[in-house]
């Protein structure tokens, strides 16, 4: 059975959803879970939580890091962080993965400094896993870690990523692209077209550059850009989906015979919803440090965490992580 | 009467949308057009289009610039290009404004030649215009004029949006933000911490840092960016849109019974989807050359036209380039 570090104080629903979310992946999959709280969360939710016979033990961490707290100001004021002790428990051996749905500046920054990065890597990406169009999952990174890019940065979250399809997703040559301004070669900021021409030589099926259309529409299975573009855009598709959403509620609700007939469009509105709901696939893994690490999104719910476990078992079972 | 001129070649569906649309602006908002085009197209088009008793005036052109032809090519190449063409005329004053749904790298790179940049200004840049969750009009620049930026350019990027804000679309002090990863001033690349001071210093109401949220949520009226991300993130938004309307039509298609019902949710759904189209507010004004330069979007219909041409007519009367 995998052991799978949780952060019971990460995220705007912690620590409730989180406790509960630990108990619906321990039963539906499976794995152990080591929760990691304060004495007193943990006295309040993971006390039921064992009442449940599944398989849930407590870890405290005395401190907690606050969600807009910068990230090595957080590893440099709290080595016993619920981050922190999560860190280490992978370290030590005694769970295979963590899971935390908190700061991801500070997720990053203890990462680096308990674990180190993976050999040969220089920057570790955060990578986020959606549906596109045609429901296939793909992914884009980094999304945040790395704001000032080299272009040696962009090959390698290009290998990390197919890497990361191919090992844990199963996925046959995953078609790897840069994200740019245009199609053409001759198209990008300096940053890209350097990129470019190391990608280019690379083992890694790369298909060359790629546009904002193609991330949705797709035209590549992982989306090579650096951390600022990656940012923006991730914020701006969670926003944009989610407003839109609302507009329809709005529209729909706003006329009595619609409201009334709302068993017959209200269903396939859900489903569609819930298809662009860019937490759906629910969990970003942390790639290029030494050890299993899921960021889950700051909203997350207990539906939200336990598929960020999920991810995390699947990433322990297919070794994307091997402890030496 | 103001007289616009207007690119007949330019676009996906020229020349019959535009001269469909140049007919509709004419009639509609009382401008003279000179469409220019090869003899040809204006064979076709603006005979048929002077019969309806509009003031369209023809103007031929003998050459075409390709959709995916590099920008300084057109203008070594194509010294007689429907887009020279239209801004030797704003040049030499016979139209106030020049329209094009064409290759926009040829029309940036035609217009630096032809009207040269405003004072002091060291890049133009292409502004989008789009409306926000509140329904409000906002503006996003630059698109994808300059991919790689010094930190001075995107403070006049800040400077002339605020400037077309206030002056052509009468916004009082339009709040000015700088697209980042994260609200705090600490936070961005190197290039947009150094523009973050700059915009500080500045005398426009710059409001700070905004992130990706920001640009649907109304979080500023006017966002800055280098032409790299602002590419990225259009071109996202166009494809995300129509993405969540096309799944949204299938799901409700697919049962009879929601299919029976669709005059109830028909008509709040395609409101919807307009609202969220981008291409609703039409027409990206090229800011920091000297004349009044509209960008229509390459797949403009007849419609997108007139209401670019409606946005050339506001600027020509809001004086936002007066002929020296």
């Amino acid at each position: 059975m995998e052991t799978i570090a949780l952060d019971l104080m990460g995220g705007d629903n912690a620590p409730a959803e989180i406790a509960a979310g630990a108990v619906e992946a321990s039963s539906e999959f499976g794995v152990a879970i080591m929760l990691i709280g304060t004495k007193d969360a943990l006295d309040r939710h993971a006390s039921g939580a064992r009442l449940n016979d599944v398989s849930i033990e407590p870890m405290e961490a005395t401190q907690v890091v606050g969600t807009t707290e910068p990230g090595t100001n957080a590893w440099r004021d709290k080595k016993d962080s619920s981050i922190a002790v999560g860190m280490r428990m992978v370290k030590e051996g005694r769970a295979q993965a963590f899971v935390s749905a908190g700061n991801t500046g500070a997720i990053s920054a203890v990462s680096l400094f308990e674990l180190g990065r993976m050999n040969k890597v220089e920057r570790p990406a955060i990578a986020t896993l959606y549906r596109n169009e045609t429901n296939k999952i793909a992914m884009l990174l980094d999304i945040g870690s790395n704001v000032d890019c080299r272009p040696k940065f962009l090959l390698q979250f290009g290998e990390m990523g197919s890497a990361f399809m191919s090992k844990v997703l199963l996925m046959e040559r995953p078609r790897v692209g840069l994200i740019s301004n245009g199609h053409e070669e001759s198209k990008g900021s300096k940053l890209v077209k350097e990129a470019h021409g190391m990608l280019k030589k690379s083992d890694i099926n790369f298909i060359g550059n790629v546009e904002g259309f193609d991330i949705i529409q797709g035209g590549a299975d992982v989306f090579v850009t650096d951390g600022f573009t990656g940012n923006v855009v991730l914020k701006f598709a969670e926003s944009l989906a989610g407003s839109i959403f609302n507009s329809l509620k709005d529209a729909l609700g706003s006329n009595v015979l619609t409201r009334a007939s709302k068993p017959l469009w209200g269903p396939p509105v859900k489903s569609v919803a819930r298809q662009w709901d860019y937490s759906a696939v629910g969990g970003a893994p942390l790639l290029g440090v030494n050890g299993n690490i899921v960021m889950s999104h700051g909203r997350s719910d207990a539906s939200d965490i336990k598929v960020a476990i999920g991810l995390a078992q699947r990433m322990i079972r297919e070794r994307w992580h091997q402890p030496s």
